[in-house]
């Protein structure tokens, strides 16, 4: 069994990390890390796990922790991990860090869209992007440290990477306006998210500004082969879960649907996680609830010679837990879908 | 493995079992029946199953069903079941009926709630009424139907049970206000269930009407030892999943907090799918969805010498496929919980 | 015109009474009373009244505000107008008082179930519980200081007022089962509140210990003529506004729709903002959204000798801003329906 | 007083003109007519006017009517006035028609994206788009024929306008990205339509194909001073009321945001029911619930040299009823605000 600990547990994609590993046929969670809960039974913090988690939360340790498990969830605000990360607990354990410390490899760019300084940018280079679909060969036993991307990062990228990589279309068109459920705005008590002030209500926020945005244009443009700078719009949708993203981008020809689609079913028809749907059937977030599924399929305007590209994932499976998960996985060798076989929930 | 045939996949609970069954290690699926959608690719009508179900509709032809199949899941609407069932079919196959047709064992009663004539009453004495935690030890192999407690039937009496059965409340003061997800009015086109008309919006329906009533009073009357009759008032609650009910009675004697836990404690300690909260915390569907819990707890109301007693439960799972797959465990001598390793999922 | 001053008005009642009285054509509000927004612009902490207000927040000085205004509307917590009323205060301005502290005569219990010491227990006499429906002789131009009833309690009262008054049903049964949208729990940034707690989700709270209670049992005690004691559960759900009651009564004697229904008509067909609805058809919170109506209506069960009771309102208006205007108004001798004309809001 | 009749009435936008209309003091519903519901009590079909309408559905005779009414609304399907229009009708009566029978002025483009034969294009010409804020100078007490916009193209139009007129944009580039609330869907019952299928969702729908379009395209078109061609994406989002609409633009020149600005406000600072919020706030549908504002707002992206546009209305009110009341007071010669000082409801 993997032993395993998280750091963060009792933030939404904390918890939902042990909602996924509780029935994980090979993974054994040893620490319930939690500042703000020391000492309190996790149950008590998130009772759907009454009777299923019997654990009081611990301080976040990182030394301590590192001797006792084989990898350690960082499921912590930005800028946490990077300041207790040191060769000696990456020697130790394995790390999955589910904060964006070490995501981007131009630490310049980090420090400017996340306005801190980067505590341990020594790290950033052996940190592996952990988009499995993209990445996979990169993660293995011998990978110590997997930066797992953002919630609205893996969406986005998902979505339009094969057109980018194959160049069909110009990345200096795309435009990403994407749509979240509330959960992504974590657990904490503010006012602006609060039932009343989410509910019946839809607002763009972090216009032009939104940290995923960099994260997003580094990705793409490793496949696009040069550097690119796209609009990322995010919104805040009254539900709780579910991140959906619609892409604009100019095509680079004229191209036929099922040129369009023999493309993606290249990409993906063999990845567990990524669904290509259907001719004129439109992702929808209900469908891949609760599930590490991303679905994703495209409309072409012959009109405007674009196209529409169009993603669905669970923010808090896909979009985080579930994503982490699939990185422990290739981490330890095991089959990556592991513990993974969740039937999305509908309704 | 068990083949398993269901007719009425189509409807909410239907997909549901379709759901459970997926991750059902003894269990296939032979038979996705819908009438309403014959011939139609089960996953063009719940895309949640996209890449997951590769199978058509098939009309419900229980008697050929019969042949191919272990159990038949049936969750069809009133009277159908009792209108085709037939001996032949009960010595080919077990039957798990989600309807309401053979929960009641005096057909005048059914007949009186449910305004038609029952087809079949001679089945109705062999039918098991399925709630497994009071009648687990009547369902085994050689039960060959089986009569699947209603949702909001299974939250009201397992909240109820252990006090009736030990006498300490009085029968005749009992009063259920029951509180429904939109689920539960099934997928059926009808201008009250649309998203405008049922959001924002909170209302009681079917007040003293209720067809769960019957069921109610006579399983709570077995315990009682003696006929009941209750208020039960359902309402529609503004979301897709979830049962909660709120149950109010006057108490036989004054006792404690302690007095009454030991008795919760005394039915449903060694059950797992009924958890009872600690002091002071009230049952949330939330804490439930998903999963096949039932959570109870109550308060003494020393003014009054009332007891309020709680329960939640998933309308959808412990209310329907749940405890349908709880019942075919049963049937077939695996264990109860087998599949239903449901982790409730939150937020 | 009235001048108006409110304390608390960036609370979502306080807001609520804003949106009120900008329509209300004979008062005008001069101060806008927030300690936690002191000097901000009221309209960039409740941005529906841009270009509508103009005017900054102003700190709670009673005393000065006294000087200023005609009336004054405290939406405040309990305890801070009894810790800060005089004399003086009242000699120079009338009040309108949101909070409970002067809505339960006998000091005693007020100070039991709140929990704190009652700093001016000489104003109590005086107040004026303002439920206009029955109290509206004893509101008028001499009136000083209005005890505006509680969200619930104002439900409660009004659906059941008729029978207990006529005597129709045993007070000693009555148990009211409350539903209520999530505004009633105030705009401050708690956890429980969250989007992610309240969607999807349904509990009850405060079993046995809701502060209405008393202010219910007081006041249908009058109506009863002794002293009575009830069970009240209230419940909270996913929606913003609205508040439903389901209440259970054993009826004194054997009665007809018709007689009942007579009462209702002879209490309130005179009512502009009670509708008795037609038979069979339930109040649903939906259909009075906005508007300053309570909505009730009831089924008699013969089976049980009890009768549901029910009523809906919209918690922030007839529960709170609207009841608090209709009070107004009787103080200033205006027809007591001014600037209340307000049709609800569908869907 | 002015006589109104209503085709349609029993859709939510006809029963959102009787809401608005019962508190317009010039105007007087004297017909509901509603085809589904003949003789029956319009306030059995919406229970919010229980009281305050007093009259039976009608057939939608429209020669009948026009000899009854000052002014027809006509909420109804498309093709159905274009169906039955005549120039007699025209003689005796007024319309404001919410379909988009007469929005477009190329009858062959009106036809090939609502795939029906127009059957009076003769009225085509006459019509006048009632966009008030853009032609409010084409509407009079001569006018006989409004085309009142859609609830998308609203949005979109006013988002966009001053930008487009003034040139700051290139509108070959443009992109509106919209979301709404399901009250646009209508009342009809239909699967996609049903609480639990919209509810925890967000989907896009009719991509590169939504009848809105060639509607913005065409007002588009018209400020810039060429044709058109842009995308628009419309999104369902689990909310009652409420469009927002994000759009995208390359800018043709370098600008600061104070020059944007002015030009927003050079179009709008006169225009009631246009908003231009303050810098950094992002129009959300709740801020205008209810009410017939329009709330704007922008960001410049220098990194991409786009311009993101945001607007945000309710598509009952500005989308619809509200700017057909606002159309209906200048054809008739009345102050365009009067009925329509509807102060948003929040939350």
């Amino acid at each position: 069994m993997i032993k395993v600990g998280i750091i963060g547990a009792t933030g939404y994609a904390g918890a939902e990390l042990v909602r996924l590993l509780l029935n994980h046929p090979q993974a054994e969670i040893k620490w319930y890390g939690s500042r703000s809960y020391i000492d309190q039974n996790f149950a008590d913090i998130y009772r759907n796990f009454f009777e299923l988690v019997d654990a009081s939360c611990m301080d976040d340790n990182m030394e301590a922790l590192a001797d006792q498990v084989d990898v350690i969830f960082t499921a912590t605000p930005q800028g946490y991990l990077a300041g207790v990360l040191t060769e000696e607990i990456l020697q130790k354990t394995k790390i999955v860090d589910l904060s964006a410390d070490y995501r981007i490899k131009d630490v310049s760019v980090y420090e400017k869209w996340y306005g801190i300084t980067h505590k341990s940018p020594q790290f950033i280079q052996e940190a592996v992007y952990g988009l499995c679909e993209i990445n996979r060969n990169l993660i293995n036993e011998q990978t110590r440290l997997i930066a797992n991307p953002g919630c609205y990062t893996t969406c986005s990228i998902l979505t339009a990477y094969p057109l980018v990589k194959e160049g069909l279309i110009d990345p200096s068109t795309l435009i990403v306006d994407a749509k979240s459920g509330t959960s992504g705005a974590g657990r904490g008590a503010k006012t602006p998210n609060l039932f009343c002030e989410v509910n019946e209500n839809i607002k763009a926020y972090g216009v032009t500004s939104h940290r995923h945005t960099p994260e997003i244009e580094e990705q793409l443009g490793y496949a696009a082969g040069h550097e690119m700078t796209i609009n990322f719009t995010p919104h805040l949708v009254p539900m709780n879960r579910g991140i959906l993203v619609t892409e604009y981008a100019s095509l680079m020809k004229k191209v036929t649907y099922e040129e369009v689609k023999a493309v993606y079913d290249r990409y993906y028809k063999d990845e567990k996680f990524v669904r290509v749907l259907p001719q004129g059937v439109c992702p929808e977030t209900k469908w891949v609830e609760g599930s590490n599924y991303v679905d994703v399929n495209f409309v072409i305007d012959e009109r405007t010679n674009r196209i529409v590209m169009m993603g669905a994932l669970d923010n808090l499976v896909k979009g985080a837990a579930g994503q982490a998960v699939q990185n422990m996985n290739l981490l330890f060798g095991l089959e990556e879908a592991t513990g993974l076989n969740l039937v999305p929930c509908f309704p």
